[in-house]
């Protein structure tokens, strides 16, 4: 019989309790981006600090040193250890954060957030500022605290709570290597679409739109995606995102009635990320082991779904008809021109928007601003010109007084996340590993795409990824499902692979 | 200068804190039943059960003993004094109460009325007593404990939590009135409608009645009526409710395409709810003092402006344009036929589809049938019998093996609003005399409906009730705002004149 475990058992009755409450919280999160109307965002943000800083309370309660000590004595097997490692790294973090921070914290972005959303459209810079500032302070002493614990750099110390153990000597490294062959590929990948052109002359879709189709089609996708609707929804915010708990996952996208790619393509990113938190393990739920490993694991999952996918020729051959059915017979939903129009390269100011080959630049220039943003060396005012000289230089763009569709584009720095933009570029290099890995492994994983059975994916990265959840380390987590840690050349393959 | 007053303040701020937590526990509770896909329930149960735990847990801590004995002695305001009456009373309800009961009855109504969603359309009475009597288990000792601690009786107890200081006496005293005289109105109000009918037939609306029309309808009367929708929603639920927070007020109502004035009218209802809310103090936000006074009060308002307002044949002249522009050209929409329809007396087995003169019939059997449930009188198992034999004696109707239109056709009783019943027809009491007293006080009250100003109401509601919110007990609240405590005589006057 196995040894009693009492103060391991404690902590998982703690975690879950955390798990009920956060859920509250992620609900309550989407409701604000999604469904709030505008007067309620003073209560909201009240009441989510105190949430919030209820939870960090019971986080910090001091007797957990000695319980997360005794827990260590005790007799677990290997998922337990496991969980308990998250346990204590959960541990370690929270404690290194005073509740009146956290609680600044949460006001500042909350505040920050919500007025970014009308000073966005208005390209006020100046509001947005006088909110971001107060933003920057509290995130600058969360960094410097978590750094003093950690010793790592403050920036690590960010980035760690999205990216767990990722440094910036990695970062470095890999971005480095990026930097070197990006710029050339760029400039290839849109020469030889010009001269595809030429060739044959690239058919766009016409407009309008009308949003129920396109709510429809999304719904659709999301369903050939695998998406249990009896277990989440999608509904409309100004950024989209993946919200909600593993049990009710809430996405988000948006619409407009010009033009649907954005939407269907952003549809489904965010479905990536709701299966695999709709499919994470549930023996666990609840225990930091249950949760998903990391954001730029997540980060794989929805490029998995948008870019190794959704860029499918194979695939796109499986939306055509869709297309066909919520708009009309058009000659742009032929699957090779529809295939061109998926994978268009453009030199873009918006994130958001950018195809993939171009997307790794947009991180590069906010790793390279937020990193000395965050360390000191740069301030809150200076951003603007660093935008615009680093938009030069990567995509030759010029972004002068283009506040709204520069520096004031993302959701991430009014709501605090700085540290989670390399995420995404890790994240697409992971996506690329994954599915070098089913090529290698799956017998004709393109055959089976493109005759619209998607299932061999699903399966490989439900046992792969989904159901490992927290259970290993990122680099563990990675050499299981594909023989080595990260590795940016299955990326730089791809790309080379579809578009040169 | 003011003397401290440490131990109150102190109050006020743990007020702040259940108010701003509650926030949560209201969203995620509108969320649930607006939104929420079905795999979403049991994780939604847990999450809310930890929160009310938890509140719950704030609110018993035994050091509050001594700070509200302690406030009791500190120099207070006529509105702090009043605030901590409101205080006392929430202590000492919550202190007769454990946690694990608490808790208990959280997650049993939330099993039975998830259940019950699909149950009633499949008219399964089986299955719901499976749930609802462990829903009815909680709620006796609930009203045991409360009970023993007020020294009334059981069914007292629990409607006190609604009606604070309501009495069996006073509702038997009330009801028994209504017994005498209600009957034979009802006989005389469709005696006299026959008549007219014959005289000049009555039309119908011809549907369909599309649901994107009806639901621009609903927004129009609500704005109508004077709802802020910076503040609030309107969405769809199973069964219409108002939530939500005085800053966020989220209502919902039901849509058929084959009828729109059950969804119209009992959106009129709910905003009568939501604009008290909408209008309470701001300045003691957060605090009791500052909450809406009792459901009976909060019914005065629904009904203020569903039956007083909205059976108004001056209200109904402003609503018809809006009709014919929502739906088209049809003789039913001439003023006077629409009124004719709004006021029709029907006897139906739906209470929230009962007029007015049949309504308080549905309350007498509700009535009479939970309060010797909740005494332990009859058993679940009994309630179809009684309710047949009721609705046979009361309005001549048979449901015999109808569960879904019988005792099942309400959320009360899986939501364990066991005492919550009898606020409706004392609320349509309150109304009748708050509109008695505005003809006497406002010079050409009608008049100014039929032109469309119902700015001279809102003003009176606002001044005399909304707020007021809690500051005087139910009594004090009545005599003052229309100088006298609740008289029964105005309703049935109302209804006399006109439906007689």
């Amino acid at each position: 019989m196995r040894t009693a475990s009492p103060s391991y058992d404690e902590l998982c009755a703690l975690n879950l309790k955390l798990h009920r409450l956060g859920h509250l919280g992620s609900i309550a999160g989407w409701d604000q981006a999604s469904m709030m109307p505008a007067k309620g965002n003073e209560a909201r943000a009240a009441a989510l600090a105190e949430l919030f800083g209820h939870m960090h309370r019971l986080r910090t309660d001091p007797a957990l040193r000695d319980t997360v000590a005794r827990a260590g004595q005790e007799d677990l097997d290997d998922a337990q250890r496991a969980n308990l490692r998250e346990i204590e790294r959960n541990w370690r973090l929270s404690n290194a954060l005073p509740t009146e921070l956290v609680e600044r914290g949460h006001r500042a972005t909350m505040r920050c957030e919500h007025a970014w959303r009308q000073q966005r459209p208005a390209n006020d810079w100046d509001g947005f500022l006088e909110n971001f500032r107060e933003v920057l302070t509290t995130s600058r002493e969360t960094a410097q605290r978590l750094s003093d614990l950690m010793g790592v750099s403050p920036y690590e110390a960010l980035m760690d709570r999205f990216e767990p153990g990722m440094t910036c000597a990695t970062v470095d490294r890999v971005f480095g290597d990026l930097r070197q062959w990006l710029p050339g590929l760029i400039e290839k990948a849109l020469a030889r679409q010009d001269e595809r052109d030429r060739q044959e002359p690239l058919v766009e879709p016409v407009g309008p739109f009308p949003v129920p189709a396109q709510r429809a089609l999304c719904e659709q996708a999301m369903r050939l995606l695998g998406f249990d609707f009896e277990a989440g929804r999608l509904d409309v915010s100004a950024h989209p995102f993946c919200g909600g708990v593993p049990e009710d996952v809430r996405m988000t996208t948006r619409f407009r009635e010009d033009e649907f790619l954005g939407s269907l393509m952003g549809t489904i990113h965010e479905t990536g990320h709701g299966r695999y938190e709709q499919n994470l393990p549930r023996e666990l739920l609840g225990q930091p082991v249950a949760e998903a490993r990391s954001m730029a694991i997540h980060e794989s999952q929805s490029l998995s779904f948008e870019m190794q996918l959704g860029g499918h020729p194979g695939f796109i051959a499986q939306l055509a008809p869709r297309l066909r059915e919520a708009f009309g017979e058009q000659p742009a939903f032929e699957p090779r021109n529809l295939h061109r129009l998926v994978t268009r390269v453009k030199r873009g100011l918006i994130r958001v928007d950018a195809d993939e080959v171009t997307y790794p630049a947009h991180i590069l220039l906010r790793y390279e601003i937020e990193r000395p943003l965050v360390e000191g060396e740069i301030q809150p005012e200076d951003i603007p010109a660093l935008w615009d000289e680093k938009m030069q230089s990567l995509l030759g763009l010029d972004t002068r007084g283009n506040f709204k569709d520069g520096p004031m584009q993302d959701v991430h720095w009014p709501a605090g996340l700085l540290g989670y933009f390399p995420c995404y570029t890790l994240g697409a290099m992971f996506a690329a590993q994954w599915f070098a890995t089913m090529r290698r492994e799956l017998a004709d994983l393109d055959g089976s795409i493109s005759k619209g059975n998607l299932q061999p994916v699903f399966d490989w990265l439900s046992s792969r990824i989904w159901l490992q959840a927290s259970r290993w380390s990122t680099d563990e987590l990675a050499l299981r499902a594909s023989g080595e840690p990260l590795n940016p050349a299955h990326f730089r393959a791809h790309l080379e692979q579809r578009y040169l």
